[in-house]
């Protein structure tokens, strides 16, 4: 039987936009071990079905369990839309994602009740930020918006471009154009879009990144659950990262984000599982 | 024993892409039926390695072989540049790839030797086509360049957006300042950027779109070997789509491309194969 403080927390998402919910995780809850899945070979999920996108979550699962886990946080926010309450009701182990916690962010941060949420295709057409901000807080109105060129336009290196604030420009003036006082960052690469983003929303809307609030609830998780690691063993928290491909670029990318040097990362053949 | 030239030819790409190739073949070769699969679930491939391109290739194909194809025509770029050589070896059936057919029709086209090459990341890094060309002619100089925000622009309907334009700019405009007469089109979603591309690149630059010279290829290799159908059992031609995921979205898609209404497309588990 595996110690359950000492066991690590499982992370996954569908590429390398997840390391920044493991990096906020290793911020709050520093004695945690985590191993991290990034599924690199089927990236990306935003535009994809809620059949397909609960399949390589179970996958994933699978092969996270086979690492004696004892939590799962999936920190991507298409897959915590659409595939989290499928398997939630399947698995035996406790199953986080990134919508509830960053919903009640919002409905906190919110003054008006009224609420923006940007993000994939997939996350909004599923309307899962609207049924749980609304579940909360039935007053609450909430626009929701899909942005799909964010995702390529940060991976391709265009954060900076003047192309990206015209992108900005044409998915949210319809939203700026509406007087919402929040604005949940609904994918896991928007934060890397932030300052562009808050320069053309203004000062007024306070921006909701649920990374944050996240790592809170899986705190709150462990602890209630007597799973927490203490760190009275004095051993250093150990992180692990897998991968479906592409091993050595997410490397490089996951030491940009992440606050230590990231050791080798391995291939898994996810589709075995 | 299937009837070699009544069976039909495979058709793979790692989305919607290669239905601008599958449409050449039906103009080029009427007679001819065709079994297409688009990998809906895994797309895009341009960003991936080379060993998962390979797996990726090798499901299909033997997904293909179930359908009883006579021959296998990748119009994927990034899959013909990566895993066509691995495939050849490996299954006991003839196979195209979009690369050599583009290739040559570029060393007809160009007049200075110096040829243009636009395509995924994946493609681009394999250098398959600078390898080709000068294979054919070892004076042509080759200056290739990845073009990774294409796809997403095409995909979500930028097309004919300012920002496109300006993404052109950025791609194209070291290449505009060489003297290339040719350009190579190598990826299937580029030639729905054409005009735009042609604006910019200019006039005395001759645009090769690989589907055409690939269609002939087919033809060429289906008569050689005995294989091409004649039509003369008087039966209409006849098409089957398969997808990994989001059947609907495809068809819809489909439908825009090809010259007939696109019957209902399957879903197919790929993974299992």
């Amino acid at each position: 039987m595996m110690n359950k403080k000492t066991a690590p927390v499982g992370v996954f998402d569908s590429g390398v936009g997840g390391l920044t919910v493991a990096r906020e995780i290793s911020r709050q809850l520093p004695d945690e071990n985590i191993v991290y899945f990034g599924d690199t070979a089927r990236v990306p999920y935003g535009s994809k079905s809620q059949n397909t996108i609960i399949r390589f979550s179970e996958q994933i699962i699978r092969f996270l369990k086979t690492k004696e886990v004892k939590a799962i946080v999936i920190a991507c926010n298409t897959a915590s839309a659409l595939a989290l309450d499928a398997v939630k009701d399947e698995f035996d182990i406790p199953i986080l994602g990134v919508v509830i916690p960053g919903a009640r962010a919002a409905v906190e941060a919110t003054k008006n009740r009224k609420v923006g949420v940007v993000g994939t295709e997939a996350t909004v057409q599923s309307g899962m930020y609207t049924k749980v901000i609304q579940g909360m807080n039935p007053e609450i109105t909430v626009i929701e918006k899909a942005c799909p060129l964010f995702v390529p336009l940060v991976e391709e290196g265009f954060k900076e471009h003047q192309v990206t604030e015209e992108v900005i420009e044409y998915y949210l003036e319809s939203m700026r154009s509406t007087d919402i006082d929040a604005m949940i960052l609904g994918c896991t690469h928007y934060p890397l879009l932030r300052s562009k983003i808050r320069a053309y929303m203004g000062d007024k809307i306070q921006i909701v990144n649920p990374a944050y609030e996240t790592a809170m609830d899986l705190k709150c998780l462990l602890e209630e659950n007597d799973m927490a690691n203490d760190g009275t063993e004095g051993q250093h928290s150990n992180y692990s990262f897998y991968v479906s491909d592409a091993a050595e670029k997410f490397r490089k990318f996951a030491n940009t984000v992440m606050p230590f040097d990231v050791p080798i990362t391995n291939v898994v053949n996810i589709e075995g599982y």
